[in-house]
């Protein structure tokens, strides 16, 4: 018997999961909701732009979820050992850098910073940064516009330089106590490879190639002169960074003696390679030339591949076209949009007060036609990550009357959403990266059919989910099984540990039909308060919506 | 001792005031919520744009409210007696038209209709007409601009000839079982005066003028051959209109025996010229030229006057310019939005599911700067009346990040309404009708100092509240007064029975700075999704709100 362990950390907890190297069998899991912060996370009331998160939070979820996970295991399958773990693998929300010391030990977790939100964790939907992220596309464009053409064309508030630049601007003494800094999801696996300094961490090159601008045909991380046109400080933490960084084949480390003792688990076995928690995720949706992964949260990341030897034009607004992130050998692309789950979130929550909504909205909503409310909504309540890399966007909603209702709202923002979904597809397309089906896999993609069903209606896809419910965790388990040898490559470990719920979405050719003219709208909209147009011309666009409300 | 009464007929309630002639005292108020509806509306599940009233709620309101009031002024002035009711004067909402049989008989009365929605009284704020006045304008706007010209350019689906030939088209039975059509209220004046015949009812000029496309220079009417061209039997029924409407100083007719027998009163007392409700409201503030009066309700009417030897411009967009409306000898300016009140009553009750949340928004939003939520909305919902006239509008919020609060969206749409009046305001200063000061009334006007020194900030303008609670109905009674001889003119008895509370709300300089720069991206909207330009840039709105909310 071979198992293997993923752990995912994603926004509000962490999930742990023990898995069947063989099968894929989930014989053990645990969540671990963060204790600190707002459902884990920090916020500012005066700044709406912070999202911060403590790195005690994460060790606490790596302590507690493992054994948990394990105990779990050894309940549900009777003869189970901890010794029989071959392999862990991480994987984490980014880009979410944190400030570490020369011993690699996060500065919130000292006493001096230790209530300084600016030496957390800066989590990927912070976007305090925006002022630094237009800077640094501006230099770019200027001086090394390669440096854009492979993420997108803009560089996001979302991501590391842009984090560590706003913190030297706003909080030089943290920016200066910082030996170097690290993602969330190189540091969980350099916490339990026991790495003593950040030179000794083995960085994942998700994170490094879609987010720090690193690419082996440049010489790795922005060379100093460009940085040092930022400021010199950056150009100076540059060598305090890494100048390599690893694919899925390359793994991270094996586990410490330390952590082996803490968590119960075998002293030496290998540490997968961190990956963003939806690249992992796309691997265990089976991802492949032509299947596109969407793993819908609070926000939605959207993974492609296509095999290395192939090239990848540079897709504007794409926010990432990387060799070897996701799966070794293949280039990795991904998109996404900032909110998906946290916008209906918002609405249940924040402004109908009522988190057990959901179930009632849906099933009302469920029951309502396309084009029959009269609602078009935007789906920028937390900007715009693909196609328009612009976080300085907001949300919209149009066409209410006195007689709008709450679902109608609800509807009319999931609709949104996977307008954004098909904005997306169609650049994809545009620029020659095949999209035939699409997978998706989290929370409200196994919940919410009528979501599921709207985004095939709308994308003209046919749509399958995940079967596992925690695809991220079970990816980074099949790269944990890959690195322990027990399957010799990725293709025979998907395989073997990774499938797909029977239920297929079919688009319904009725409602693609309305969805189109919808969608025409919503490009509308997208164009003219997205920027991508000078002159709109909206004067039709709430009489057309009224004249689908009363066809409809 | 003389005491004149006014009656109210409002859009969810009748209100009936016992006025004291001398000083405006109100002695007895009675309200009486129409028992039937929605509180009084009949909807349409599958036609948000249909509202409707039964007649049978306007007579019980009628009787019960009167003997009410009087009831009430016994219990507060002891020795009062209903033998010194001198007159009694009538508004209503409008265009409210009805259909009546040749004895004046509402056909909502007969068995045969009694079901019928379309043989109700159409409530001013029925939008099932949009295409007929569509129709109007265009034909109009072609053969007979001049009946255009005084209507603001665009005849409106709330009107009467709209509604009528809607339900020619729609529900001919009804349509050929009406001998006539009757405005609430000219209805109401007529039932009191005991008119057996359509043909008995003394029309106001107000309802003819500003509704119903009728004026002296064109000899009344519109002409059978501009009707013909619509619709031949829309000609005939021209004839069993009127030929002439009247000005307040010609009074409705005389109390009839039976209806004073059955309230109480004395046989004989004049009836004076039924007047849409804000027009009355106008005098009980106290209108003269350079006041324009706000009557804030679920919609808002916006009333000014000009001496009748003054040449008012035609000033596109503002539905009515009529000699005689309002005030006899002056020229009545009619203009409005087609929802304030409304707005919020659907945000707390429809959205929110919380009809008693107003307090509480309310508090929370006046803690809020201008500017600070970074939101910006159209005050649309229930369409457009001035000055785009238009009702295939709908509403918009912008500007929605994951933490807006039910707060924010609060009060961006109180904000929208400013945004709207102030718009008013404009185009009637760009045409030359001074408005120098404003003065409200309506509960919201009394209740919200919130929404009250918005509007000073948003319009620049000095606003006072009327003293009465009762605007609409004081302004009845006043009316009542003059037709009874009791005051020489309305001059006299504006200064003898009307006036203002002490509380004068004065712009803020500092929130008008801001309030100029969201009024210039309301405008931007207003006039993209308003089809006033055809080219809009809409790219810097967002970034221009969030600009704004990060100064603030």
């Amino acid at each position: 018997m071979a198992y293997s362990i993923g752990l995912d950390y994603g926004t509000n907890s962490t999930r742990v999961l023990v898995v069947d190297c063989a099968d894929g069998r989930e014989i053990g899991l645990a969540t671990i909701d963060y204790p600190s912060g707002e459902q884990g996370v920090f916020l500012d009331a005066s700044n709406h732009l912070l999202a911060r998160q403590h790195p005690a939070d994460y060790l606490f979820a790596l302590e507690h979820g493992v054994k948990a996970a394990l105990e779990a295991a050894r309940k549900a399958v009777p003869g189970f050992s901890s010794a029989d773990v071959v392999g862990i693998g991480v994987d984490g929300t980014g880009s979410s850098p944190l400030p570490v010391d020369a011993r690699n030990k996060p500065l919130a977790l000292s006493s001096r910073f230790a209530r300084n939100l600016n030496a957390f964790c800066w989590l990927w939907k912070d976007h305090t940064s925006i002022p630094e992220a237009a800077l640094i596309t501006q230099m770019a464009r200027r001086k090394r516009p390669r440096y854009l053409a492979r993420i997108g064309g803009i560089y996001s508030s979302e991501w590391f330089w842009a984090k560590i630049w706003h913190c030297l601007k706003t909080d030089p003494t943290v920016f200066d106590a910082a030996h170097s800094w690290v993602e969330l999801s190189d540091y969980i696996p350099s916490v339990l490879a026991g790495a003593n300094s950040p030179s000794q961490i083995v960085r994942g090159v998700c994170m490094a190639g879609h987010k720090a601008m690193y690419a082996k045909e440049w010489g790795g991380l922005p060379d100093e002169g460009f940085l040092a046109a930022l400021d010199p400080k950056l150009a100076a933490l540059r060598d305090r960074l890494y100048t390599a960084a690893h694919d899925a084949s390359t793994p991270a480390g094996k586990l410490c003696p330390k952590w082996a003792r803490q968590l119960g688990l075998p002293i030496g076995i290998p540490i997968a390679i961190g990956e963003m928690d939806v690249h992992y995720g796309a691997i265990a949706c089976g991802v492949e030339e032509g299947t596109l992964v969407k793993v819908i949260g609070t926000s939605t990341c959207d993974c492609a591949v296509a095999v290395a030897s192939k090239r990848v034009a540079n897709v504007p607004g794409i926010c990432g076209i990387v060799n070897g992130s996701i799966l070794p050998g293949y280039i990795g692309i991904e998109a996404g949009q900032s909110a998906v789950g946290d916008i209906f979130k918002w609405f249940v929550e924040r402004v109908l007060g009522d988190a057990s909504a959901h179930v009632r909205l849906t099933k009302e909503a469920s029951a309502l036609r396309p084009g029959q409310s009269g609602l078009l909504a935007l789906d920028w309540n937390n900007g715009n990550r693909t196609i328009l890399v612009d976080q300085s966007l907001t949300g919209l909603l149009l066409g209410q009357t006195l007689y709008t209702t709450p679902a109608e709202i609800y509807r009319a923002l999931i609709e949104a959403t996977a307008f954004g979904a098909r904005a997306i597809i169609e650049r994809l397309r545009e620029y020659g990266v095949p999209v035939r089906r699409i997978v998706c896999s989290g929370g409200i993609a196994e919940k919410n059919s009528l979501l599921m069903q709207i985004y095939a209606d709308v994308t003209g896809c046919e749509i399958r989910v995940s079967r596992s419910s925690q695809a991220c965790a079970l990816g980074a388990a099949v790269s944990a099984t890959v690195a322990a040898g027990v399957h010799r490559d990725f293709k025979t470990a998907q395989a073997a540990m990774t499938g797909l719920k029977s239920k297929t979405y079919r688009p319904i050719r009725e409602n693609q039909i309305i969805y189109d003219k919808l969608y025409a709208q919503y490009k509308l909209l997208h164009d003219a308060f997205g920027n991508v147009v000078k002159t709109a011309n909206l004067g039709r666009v709430m009489k057309d919506l009224l004249a689908l409300k009363t066809q409809s």
